[in-house]
């Protein structure tokens, strides 16, 4: 059960940012931003950072809704399952290796990147913004992960509701809009 | 040396959000609200929910920045000592110390936060939304530490430099203005 009042037809994160609307939009528009705005990483790519943060802080909600938005947007369910459980052998290229190392370790701490771990980021073509934004997701969802589970919002046990949530996420991407969860819990 | 390159006149935090001034406004209004905007916790209290985040996450320029902050706001700067290092002592209200042990908790992780803690807080009189608010203060100092370190910003040794600092969040608060900075490094 919750520790505040949410909408029990808004599960996860979306009744916590139901629940304030004031501090969510600034929220949901760097989410916006960093996932959906221009970048040199797809956005694929950018969700499965989100990926492994989430699963490396054990945020049941969070890692399911982001390996689903993960899983459509790269059409496939292989990569996001490698990255979390099996980086070395994930169909990432070399790169995208580099960054999620990056991004696991900031996970933990900021403490935790080291400068070898940027050294082979820009051996493997990494740009300044590219480094940046890969720490700023990994901290933006080191965020998400600790409001969803310190506030112990519900999380669905079903996948086909993070189907269903990966298709908003995809199709509509984080900002506010009117009937956003229309038809998210059945 | 950080890890992407900063204006070596803005160390800390500073220089990180003026490398990407899209996403730093939403991060500054997200922050301002939380620590500025209208509460039924003072600005002094909010600062110390920052302070033993930033602290808990072993942060030396976050927790030096917001120590200063609280001193500065709370007019003194015993209480922000006591609660980084004995809470229970600390010279703050049974509800602040039942919302700190909950912010404590989220800095580790969201599913340290207990049933018990949450009745300990509601029982001390705190608010379904000063537990929001609590929560989510915690979880955006996770994601200010990690980008500080992250990133390896400069932290500068001199505590002059962090009350500077501290003039600046409790005169002009977190939203972006023009020479913001001016002064802070002599």
């Amino acid at each position: 059960m919750p520790h505040i009042p949410l909408d029990p037809n808004l599960p996860g994160i979306t009744g916590i940012l139901n629940y304030r609307l004031e501090t969510a939009l600034p929220i949901r528009q760097l989410t916006h931003l960093l996932l959906r705005g221009d970048s040199t990483l797809t956005q694929g790519e950018r969700e499965l950072i989100a990926t492994v943060v989430s699963y490396g802080n054990g945020c049941k909600f969070c890692t399911a809704a982001h390996t689903a938005a993960a899983d459509l947007l790269l059409g496939e369910k292989e990569t996001a399952e490698l990255v979390k459980t099996d980086l070395l052998n994930a169909p990432v290229s070399a790169k995208m290796k580099t960054l999620l190392t990056i991004a696991k370790a900031v996970q933990v701490s900021g403490k935790n990147v080291t400068p070898e771990m940027i050294s082979e980021a820009k051996a493997a073509g990494a740009t300044d913004l590219e480094i940046h934004d890969t720490v700023l997701i990994s901290a933006l969802f080191s965020l998400y992960n600790r409001l969803v589970d310190g506030l112990a919002s519900v999380t669905p046990p079903d996948s086909a509701f993070y189907e269903r949530l990966a298709h908003i996420l995809a199709d509509k991407g984080y900002l506010p809009s009117e009937n956003r969860y229309a038809g998210l819990k059945t």
